[in-house]
């Protein structure tokens, strides 16, 4: 008998992939939304998540921080096609036990984001359950039909950018998990990215405005693997400058005090919810012109999907080299 | 500390009915689907459904059933606003140790459900829990904004009509559960009728054309309680003949051999996924012209929200008093 955990998705992805080759379905999956026509010009984007107790949260976490990031990590994925979100629909199932205190106080969590990114929670199912609380939220957007960015465009030569620092979310876990001696403000800031990200929806508007954008994605695995999710759909590989690589003072603290290797940490922390895009050389100004965060940190070449590190020195080194396994972990 | 099996939703859906009052959220809670306008004469529909292992489902359910009654119960509930399916996501929360042949013969139901309804399965997130298996599904659909059909509708005079017949599905579980001694076609008939429910789609969309309906539904949780979700909304109450209620020689046999009172059962059995409407008297003929099997039951009458059974002597008796408990059982 095959387990869950030995075959992981178990073909569900490829099955969805062969059963979204319909109409109007313009990109069934492989991305962060599912893409649909909604008449000539536009389009309706659809993206579902699920957060379980005790895999995707700590028992320790704040609930408002875990209701605040399962819809923020949901709408990190529209702003990740250029989108903008509009309603979302979330499925609860607690346990008869399960405090509703502490539930309710998810919730708070959840419609605080959806007020500050105007989105509307327009229905909901509480069921019960005899296991962990599930928590799973569906978010609908929508956008120009020309100006969706996939994961899949990125052409030899582009210029690779990401927005924002890279590693605060995994220093905030670090916080919380480890007993990390550090002044307040660094604690809290770090906190604060990990519970409360911003998913760059007005950037990413921006961007798929500009037309400059050959393909976007989301950090929410981690750059390395993220980056390496933009190749292998484009069929290119990466190069990025290791000193590049954007990183706040918090998380250089946080990682001085911790002993924590920080290129590996920045590489490879998940959930930061930047944005990560390639960009035509001959249009960077387009991007540059704009009046949010961003940072180049390399530059897109022909090879076989993977994503190289160039240190100080100029040298080049695929990533697998380094010891990432599988992008996982540093 | 409040527990969730205490206070039920706890305020969940009242917050979100004042949560959705945004632009272009039309109905954002209290009805079969949210409705979000698309454009000038169109709506967009999303309702979000979760099924849990020892709750919704018994272990000895056939896993295909399972799959594919997760997507008929939410093409029911688009079927009850009147409109037309268009795609579906599903998020999976499954333990290390779930086998994956049962995971994967739930998705064969509900691809089997998708093809057959023409609906796209655009996507998905899977994930690991230490709990009962976890499926929650949110259907997107569409129709025209001034066919709409709500809850809150009915008008004093209107007729009461139902589809199909009532309480198969609740004798399915009979088979299921007990020990019963059935022919082998009746058995059959019934275990269809629970674990391959047929929404009633095509009906559903000629019902709103007609613009002869003033409110409808799906019979998900029983007759008894779903007219009474009618009565409420629309602030009207219904009288219902017991001889009018539709009822399959299938079920009528599964009664007589487990001993079942039939009219109980037929009024509070859940997930027939019939559906419930008023029509104004004036047009009923719009109604009865349909080549559907549909059924005329009762009458909208003043009063307090409450549904009255008429028994062949024409005494008319609140369900209540007849011992429905909340209509939670018969």
């Amino acid at each position: 008998m095959d387990r869950f955990k030995d075959i992981g998705e178990f073909g569900f992805i490829d099955r969805i992939a062969a059963h979204a080759q319909r109409n109007r379905v313009l990109c069934g999956i492989g991305d962060d939304c599912a893409v649909m026509a909604a008449g000539q010009e536009r389009v309706r984007l659809v993206t579902v998540d699920a957060m379980v107790e005790g895999i995707h949260f700590v028992p320790q976490a704040p609930p408002e921080g875990v209701g605040y990031k399962l819809l923020a990590a949901s709408l990190s994925d529209v702003a990740a096609m250029g989108g903008k979100p509009t309603d979302a629909v979330v499925a609860v199932s607690a346990s008869g036990d399960c405090d509703a205190g502490y539930v309710e106080r998810i919730y708070n969590g959840l419609f605080a984001c959806a007020d500050r990114f105007d989105v509307a929670v327009v229905g909901g199912d509480t069921t019960r359950t005899s296991g962990a609380l599930v928590l799973s939220l569906t978010l609908t957007g929508e956008m120009a039909r020309d100006q969706v960015c996939y994961r899949s465009g990125a052409q030899v030569g582009d210029a690779v950018y990401v927005s924002g620092t890279l590693g605060d979310a995994a220093g905030g876990l670090g916080v919380i998990l480890g007993d990390v001696d550090l002044p307040g403000k660094v604690r809290t800031a770090l906190l604060q990215r990990h519970y409360r990200p911003e998913p760059r929806l007005d950037l990413g508007q921006a961007l798929a405005e500009t037309g400059a954008v050959t393909a976007m994605i989301d950090v929410s695995d981690g750059l390395a693997s993220d980056l390496s999710h933009i190749c292998q759909q484009s069929g290119v590989s990466a190069v990025i400058r290791a000193a590049a690589i954007p990183m706040s003072r918090a998380f250089i603290k946080f990682c001085e005090v911790s002993g924590k290797e920080k290129l590996d940490l920045a590489l490879t922390g998940g959930e930061d919810f930047e944005l990560l895009f390639s960009v035509s050389q001959t249009q960077v100004n387009k991007v540059e012109a704009l009046a949010y965060s961003i940072c180049r940190i390399g530059e897109i070449v022909a090879s076989d999907g993977s994503v190289m590190i160039e240190g100080e020195d100029g040298k080049r080194v695929p990533l697998e080299q380094l010891g990432y396994d599988h992008f996982g972990g540093g």
